[in-house]
């Protein structure tokens, strides 16, 4: 079988850059990093990874080129590359909201071949020395189709997500930013008010937190100004914010009016545990992208690329209920 | 030495007092259990402890009753065990709210040698077979103390507690409560209403909820029942759902308007990585109520109770900041 890429650059070299390099790298395929911090660079280099000194070395040639700065610096990261990009290379990310690069290759490089990206993994840490080559290991991983995406350059990405054992999400960047509104930037927001809050009663409390306090502010430990990143610019947030609040506003008004938060409870308690007994189906699926989007649309993920004399055939796998 | 008691009774065999049967009898002291459900006390009995078929077995003789019930049965545990409990015995519980617990005691047992009891350990399984003899270790263990309160016995509770591993915590109820409003009642809420609203945009968030959601709404997965005996009744809960409510329309309103989560990312990272770089001192205090208070009250615990022929000496550990 013919390699998906012959050259794969990742620019940036942080947490998701760092595993990405190990994770290609170990999939057989050649893999150059680059990252405008020379310390990233450094680490990257000392680890045995071929690193370029400049974007344009690492562009040149690569017929993947994947994006893997924080968002602030897509815009002018997109503006360098540009004059180096080959007409026929795959760009792709891997930020946490698919629109605002989406709108930002659309004008900078509107005739890149783009296919957004969103692996749905990465823990609190940051850095080249938190890179794991496993850490894509059985991620959610959306890749965005719009009309007019390239479905075959989609369908190579795929492959590559597949084999870093991932499981690729097909959807539209405005829906899947809905999606991440609700159970990235909202579980963020709430573990830094909590985090807060939580502490904010004085010594004792300092003492007394434990358990739920600890898993509760967990991602509060992430660097400040990515979680803005994922959080910023995202108008379905504001949707799930007012949503949670209200929620809030009526536990607290059962509270006060000495009843109990035991409705709450137990909607929380069966979402939670409906969500943790979902059963999947396997399913085959026309690549075609009415579908695709209705797949992931559906809670459905790619397992499988195929291709042989009739075409390509994806597996899948969908909710079953 | 003396052991501080020659026999403990253990109402109520759950995670919670199951761990503590495990605990008491690897200490080297008598334990007996009793619980009004007959599975739990077969499965206590399966495991090799002494159980009794009625609390009055269990109580009688005994120089240290635990009540290890949730909340909603301690009134009628307390009523059942009236007759049985000897004038000298200590009664203590370990629940998560001490206030409702003391007017209780108060009501029903007014001349009962009381020190309200709450260990900061368990997770979000219950019943005797989530027991674990290690659930104490480090664990926060609210003591209460009160004027009134028969210092003799809050000693001899403490240092029980010490000798399981835990972290006696001296506290009036009344501050115990106000601290657990917002390290434990509030956790709690927050994550029933992310748990709820993070599932609420349809099947492609379900795909894409990953670490933030599912440390965000990890103790969702408790009893509902549970839970809400941890935040009913509780006045300081309605005051922490203010302030966190407030926060929340602060970061909603600025992402309305365009802006950023930044300041709240930053206080609320800030809050949870001060809190994990606490130090602590060492010290030595008086065993006297107004220093006991003081001590809990400024983030302190105790680490041994030490007898000699001068009397009695605490060590303790209390925040070096």
């Amino acid at each position: 079988m013919t390699p998906a890429f012959g050259r794969v650059a990742v620019l940036g070299l942080g947490q998701i850059g760092g595993s990405l390099m190990h994770a290609i790298r170990d999939s057989g395929l050649d893999v150059v990093g680059y990252d405008v911090d020379r310390g990233g660079a450094a680490a990257a280099s000392a680890s045995g990874f071929p690193v370029t000194s400049t974007d344009a070395g690492a562009v040149h040639g690569a017929d993947l080129v994947i994006l893997a700065m924080p968002l602030p610096q897509v815009r002018a990261a997109l503006t360098s590359l540009a004059p180096y990009l080959a007409p026929d290379a795959l760009l792709t990310d891997v930020g946490t909201l698919k629109a605002p690069v989406l709108a930002a290759v659309r004008e900078l490089l509107p005739r890149a071949n783009f296919v957004g990206g969103h692996p749905l993994a990465g823990i609190e840490q940051s850095g080249w020395a938190a890179a794991d080559p496993l850490l894509f290991r059985d991620a959610p991983w959306t890749l965005t189709i719009e009309p007019g995406t390239d479905l075959d350059a989609w369908l190579r990405l795929a492959e590559l997500v597949c084999d870093l054992g991932a499981k690729p999400v097909p959807s539209t960047a405005a829906e899947q930013d809905a999606a991440v509104a609700r159970v990235i930037g909202l579980p963020h927001v709430l573990a830094e008010a909590l985090a807060l809050t939580g502490l904010a009663g004085g010594p004792l409390g300092l003492s007394l937190a434990a358990g739920s306090y600890l898993s509760g502010s967990r991602v509060a430990r992430t660097r400040p100004d990515l979680v803005a990143t994922w959080c910023d610019g995202n108008p379905p947030l504001v949707t799930a914010l007012d949503d949670v609040i209200a929620r809030l506003v009526s536990a607290r008004d059962e509270l006060a009016a000495a009843r109990s938060v035991l409705d709450l409870a137990e909607a929380g308690h069966t979402a939670r545990i409906n969500w943790e007994h979902r059963r999947f189906e396997p399913v085959e699926l026309p690549a075609a992208f009415g579908e695709l989007c209705a797949h992931g649309r559906d809670g459905g993920w790619i397992t499988a690329v195929l291709r042989d004399a009739d075409g390509v055939r994806l597996l899948g796998m969908r909710p079953s209920d």
